[in-house]
């Protein structure tokens, strides 16, 4: 019995009894009791695939989960069973070369939730790798504790960009990740950030949290010693990059455009330097930590909650409200 | 009596008197014994600017320059003359917020030889900053002290790019910058450099380095740490990035394009690292030492070597001769 | 009329005339409205030197000021006349290796205030370099301008620890110095930030700013990764050290111990890294940023105020009054 | 039928039938060609334990090994067999915060070669993990091959040195580590390398390497930028430390002394770093690759070699003569 929310083909979500799971040696068996749904899921969900990756075959979607652990494996402390943990949902092989080298989140062979074919974590029932579910602070409910996966990706943003106090950070895109990442830069000290959208509504939220909110329409004023790319839109990033400071940084966190134009007299002249990342590594105590101590909210980032038989409508809350942030589901409502 | 070559139009260079400096307290008045021709020294002599760079009144060119001191100011030590001394041709104001934090290459207010409207070293007498005229080592004649500067944007290119024992390095672009880089590469420990150009002559001279050469033309092969892209040319930035390995760098070092295109997913799947460079800072006396212990050879870069009074030949060599690579003027012959 | 706190001899102190300052055309002059003591003061005041500073002329002391331009120098902006700054008080010659690296604060020619043969800035003016007088954001007061010179210590302190978020940071020493690096750890990110020291009215402060306190006679528990050792007893490094995780970093801020004793197999076996710090480089835009966010208090820091005329009993202080931390001097009354 | 060199008490080594290995699924099987002695083992040797770790059951010696794979585990390719090794001796258990963080040498509970209870390779066969059998790059043989591991001691501390070019190097300690050591810092770019040690016959193999070979006792002249401390003795490093230059960087290598001695002012004024290392990560395909090339040689360190029968010999060599260096096992002879 475990119940899971399956993606069978484009938008045909089945909410479906799959086979309980069983914990390897090293495994927890977790109930996850939050997980949000990522533009990926949606992607999936509307498309089916997401550039190599296809759904071939019927697939548990969503990989931003907490939950408590219902069981271990062998060689797992037992008294684990009980404890909330968040679940980080990429396991890697360790020991390619990546690997080895603390850049986990490059190992080629890693296993990660809702990526064909392994599948995700809106069901009753997931086991993971004792060592990626991680124990959660006094104080965090579990949906906070579920959105140590998008706070995840903000700190990585923020550690590739060398966020330090007396920077002046610009995010472009206050979506989700862009909420995120503003406030995480905050939390590493930042001097100032200021956040950008085309959307009212976000720039709201954006404001809300104590941001400068600017409509990404209109022109950059002020230099920027970090640019935090978050809306998947070349404009934004070409825009950001052109207000970057002599020494600037610039990271492309969101996806959407295939290609981006870098200006060399541009790059050269202020030694600006452009890195992309994927996913994160080492993230989770630090992103539980920013939680735990109030520095990273949230409760305005999360705007809706679906049971698990609400998983469908989790998917499409994205194209028909545009006053929706996050999604989350409960799996076990 | 300070005979000069002095650029009054495109493609109207006169070598004339021009007064004798007078060299300030804190200053070195330098003989210039052996001053390099740059792609920026052709670029005003054909074109009259460099973007917003204008030549609007005659201008000494040239800015690869080694001389011996023949007097100094009221502030240095008197000791220095007859010293042999590599110019770096940049002297900041050194007190902008960016020379403060030892970026002093991205100083505004910097004063840099032969970019208008400051004059540059053809001449038979300069004045220099004394901090900024290094002592050649022993072992070194003035030619290779000249070589300083070419070598000094390769050294900073290999601190940009973090070059360390272990990288695959590739340097798209075998004229001078790309053939001292690549040796200074190798120098920095690179476990293989890889040379790409499409001429067979510079490709030659790679080879003749001891560096694997390749057609620009023909599909990379295999796997790159870090890109050095001394070229200009967009494509090879292009090629060049999808040949590197997770966590690659890559430094755009060559002036030509534009813009440059960067793939969002494979800069963010191999959280790939773009940076450009502006000259270099603290770099002579490493660039020195190089040229001294002989891990960085000059003399099959410079291919051709004038007198003063053929400064204009040397600016028109490289359009005149496709087998030429850098062009050295002896202003007191 | 320039009415000076001058050290003679030790402890022989005189607020008498000095020469009106003539600023330089690179200076300006202010009129400092607030002057910390710091622990040098007064180390000078009661031994006429420190180790190889010898004063061996009368002195002016003093060197965290904040005070208002009332005049500049010949290449100045007049604007500038009127403006609050806060003064760095070490001016480098900007012309040596260590400062084109950008490492001014290990200039051997520095000027520093305070500091034989240069005077300080308890003074109704002083000249100094423009550069080096920082405009103070708004919403500051002179004396939290003042103090980022103390809080300076604690952000390159910060920088030199490489803090960030995820950082569990050992303070030990509750001194000035020790409660203002302990603010600025936890600005930089720290998850936690605990403090020791053997005086319970420090640790009440420490705590009062929301720190853990903890007996310094106790043995520590847990395990940290950043050691800023703002005591000076060589007792406290060593302690801290022992309680560094794998990687740890340890910070020697604190003078008083001639020497300290590093555990080899420890250093080795958890490769942990040791350093000092002498004064700052770059810090004073971010440190008075810190101030005016409020991330760094300095009201609870500064117990005690004195007009020109009790810079002696400003002096004093410390070996009269066991529950006093910091004593600000305000030489305009 | 597997032949070992059985460690069972100080001074008592026998060599004896130990049981045939067998790999395990990610496992290779191995025929050692070389083994390396090092300290360590010269250490269990004579006092049967090296602080905490006591041989409490025999225990086969042995670290630094190379060899030909024999027979593959059940996940490992097949076409491994036959292929020429490195051993890197440690294999962490990969699921720590260590070895996630990318610092698997200081995993807790990392299984090393001869450190009890763990047996070591100077055997006829080892088993150990696929992916710590480094292949060996062509052209170098088995002997040179099993260097990689004290090379590995020399990346490494050149890494955490942050050797780059321009950089001088005092090496303190021309023994094995000392000398290899030396060689890796050339490769790194090192503008100098100067090696100190209080043995004539040590110092002549330095500079037969080309190296600057100073007496120990003899005052230190000039300033160093990297100091690796190679010696273990306390003196050898303060007086190292003593001539750093501002921002020098040192690493203590050695083992010996329990404690060193820091000058706080030293340390402070000239913002020294000081750091340990234990053992390596990441270090083999880098070492592998200077040895290949030739930058760093072990013709002159490897003095003397022992068949399997003269384990013991090898082990009491650097006690019965002063002028050896490094003794290799060949376990097949």
């Amino acid at each position: 019995m475990n119940l899971s929310a399956v993606l069978h083909a484009p938008r045909d979500l089945r909410v479906e009894e799959r086979p309980h799971p069983v914990p390897g040696a090293h495994d927890v068996l977790v109930r996850p009791g939050a997980v949000g749904i990522c533009g990926s899921d949606v992607h999936y969900y509307e498309h089916g695939r997401i550039g190599p990756h296809v759904v071939r075959a019927p697939m548990v979607v969503g990989h931003e989960a907490a939950g408590t652990v219902v069981e271990v494996g062998a060689d797992v402390d037992p008294a684990r069973v009980g404890e909330l943990v968040a679940l980080e949902p990429g396991v890697p092989d360790r020991t390619c070369e990546q690997c080895l080298a603390g850049r986990y989140n490059l190992c080629p062979a890693v296993v990660f939730f809702a990526t064909p074919p392994v599948d995700g974590a809106i069901a009753q029932l997931v086991a993971i790798d004792a060592s990626f579910a991680h124990p959660v602070p006094a104080g965090l409910d579990v949906e906070q504790a579920a959105m140590a996966e998008p706070v995840s990706v903000g700190v990585w943003a923020a550690r590739r960009a060398g966020v330090s106090p007396g920077d002046r950070v610009l995010v472009t895109g206050a979506g989700p990740i862009g909420l995120l990442a503003a406030q995480v830069a905050r939390a590493f000290g930042a001097r100032s950030v200021t956040v950008t959208d085309v959307s009212a509504f976000r720039l709201g939220i954006a404001r809300e949290l104590g941001f400068e909110g600017l409509d990404a329409r209109e022109p950059l004023t002020g230099a920027f010693d970090v640019l935090l790319e978050c809306s998947g839109a070349a404009a934004a990033f070409s825009a950001g990059c052109a207000a970057l400071a002599p020494a600037g940084r610039a990271v492309l966190v969101g996806m959407g455009a295939d290609t981006v134009s870098l200006d060399v007299a541009l790059v050269q002249a202020r030694e600006i330097t452009v890195t992309g990342l994927f996913r994160y590594a080492g993230t989770y105590p630090t992103a539980l930590s920013l939680l735990a101590s109030g520095r990273v909210r949230t409760d305005v980032v999360v705007t809706h909650r679906f049971g698990l038989a609400g998983t469908d409508d989790a998917l499409t809350l994205a194209r028909r409200d545009s006053r929706s942030l996050k999604a989350v589901v409960l799996p076990q409502e």
